[in-house]
């Protein structure tokens, strides 16, 4: 089924204890698409690059099944991040970061992707994910992510992003910062009462906590054991876009809770291949076979016979 | 199948955000002599308490079927913990230790106790639980838990207990720091090769890791969700004692990598209970079908059909 993913594209430089790297795609909209065209295609990408921004990375985009009409052209800088990990690979500096043509940038879907059923809404502000949403014509399942700078500057906007979703993607810490509360799973229904129907908490190397309806639908997905982890950038947004992927192939915009367990599982797989590599150096060279693998070993890993 | 839990018995003194309490059973051996009372008897109790330790506790222990033959009556004070959890319940602060008669305690075994099939060394110095060791005649399954201060101390010491485990239990913060990696599935392996067949990872309100032979033998399990928890102070002790008291009820000294998948699972679940109120109050009050209750929920909170 069809499906955009709006958010921003942009240029990284990263440091990690090992290793550094300029001039990588980097950018929440630019990790979704790539995972989420591992299980569905086209993704319709919606998002600016200024007139810096390397044609080789549009190409490889264009390359994977990713349509990037909905990608504005600017004669401006793109925008870029520079970021630094510590020792531990859990937590990162921000050496820079440049908005530059995300500043004034206002969302223009292409006809086709204003008429897709599956939306995701990456992280970007609130005003752009609402901008994005009000020229989708026949969505019938919206998914988002955000982060603490939205929490912070923008949490109005941000409540209004909330009670228009089906499924909200954030990580541990934002969630209880957004919420008041240090218990997750306390966070997680608040986080629910919001609006979304379906909350993910992401933890990091720990996994996630899926929240459906009462407290039944309760889901706690392991992440996929790493024994060492090159780059975690960018982990949370390929997570989001493998599960809208993995949806949106399922030919049903009413997911149940069932399938939205799955699609978490199929989230975390493709979040670990994120980190094993630079941007998403790992991910462009992952295919099916690959996804299916991780899935039946996380599967193996987690069951117990009692 | 017989089984003995040696390790620090003591008065504990707790404060939490929302309440507190003093004069309370604590101590490692405590905890861990109750949960796994719920699974096998007798459970032979190693350690000591002082002329002041309160008789209403020991007499809630004989009453749960835990011998206490092998614990020292001593004439001085009892070992005591006073602490104060923060706002997030994930951080404490120790107010005060009263080592006491602890110090130089050498445990002494009772004829019962030293011909047990399953030993557990709770945390304690690493010189008593090779002096527990030593007394045990024909122990064929021998698991330990420890602390940062063992291994800042006697480090020595520790590294000649982890010579004789079947298996260790660790907590996250410790393992990493034993091992000198911030990651925990590294951890893990480096651990096994210091000496234990079996690893287990405690990582809090994230669950385990259970390390096995090779990469395959690998088992993630998350925590028992709880949207409130009361006092954590023990859930590590009882975790472990629910993991070998489990053990012990299947009457096979050798278990098998999938037993020990299921006794982690039994451990997490009991973990959950001691977490709710002060103390040993809310495991005191468990039956095998609460148990067996929570047991079902974990194992559909982390299913997935894929």
């Amino acid at each position: 089924m069809s499906l955009l993913i709006s958010g921003s594209i942009g240029i990284d430089n990263i440091k990690t204890p090992t290793a550094s790297e300029d001039g990588l795609l980097g950018g929440s909209a630019a990790y979704a698409a790539l995972a989420a065209g591992l299980f569905v295609k086209p993704v319709h990408l919606v998002g600016i690059v200024g007139a810096d921004f390397p044609k080789a990375h549009l190409d490889m985009l264009t390359g994977k099944g990713i349509e990037l009409g909905s990608v504005e052209r600017s004669a401006g800088e793109s925008f870029t991040w520079s970021g630094e990990y510590h020792a531990d690979m859990n937590t990162r500096d921000t050496l820079k970061v440049g908005i530059n043509v995300l500043e004034h940038w206002q969302p223009k879907l292409s006809a086709e992707a204003a008429g897709v059923k599956f939306a995701m809404l990456g992280n970007m502000s609130p005003d752009n994910q609402l901008q994005t949403l009000e020229q989708c014509k026949a969505v019938e399942f919206v998914a988002a992510d955000t982060m603490d700078l939205w929490i912070n500057i923008a949490n109005d906007r941000l409540h209004d992003v909330m009670k228009k979703l089906d499924l909200l993607v954030i990580n541990d810490g934002e969630a209880k910062q957004f919420t008041g509360t240090s218990n997750l799973i306390e966070a997680g229904r608040r986080l629910q009462q919001k609006g979304p129907k379906y909350v993910v908490v992401k933890r990091g190397e720990h996994g996630s906590f899926l929240f459906g309806n009462g407290p039944e639908e309760f889901f706690a997905c392991s992440a996929y054991p790493l024994s060492s982890v090159f780059d975690p950038t960018g982990a949370g947004d390929s997570f989001l876009g493998g599960m809208i992927g993995w949806l949106a192939s399922q030919s049903k915009s009413k997911p149940t809770f069932e399938e939205l367990k799955v699609a978490v599982a199929h989230g975390s797989v493709v979040a670990s291949f994120t980190c094993e590599a630079f941007s998403t150096q790992r991910l462009e060279r992952v295919d099916g076979a690959d996804v299916k693998k991780r899935l039946e070993e996380l599967k193996a890993y987690t069951a117990f016979a009692a």
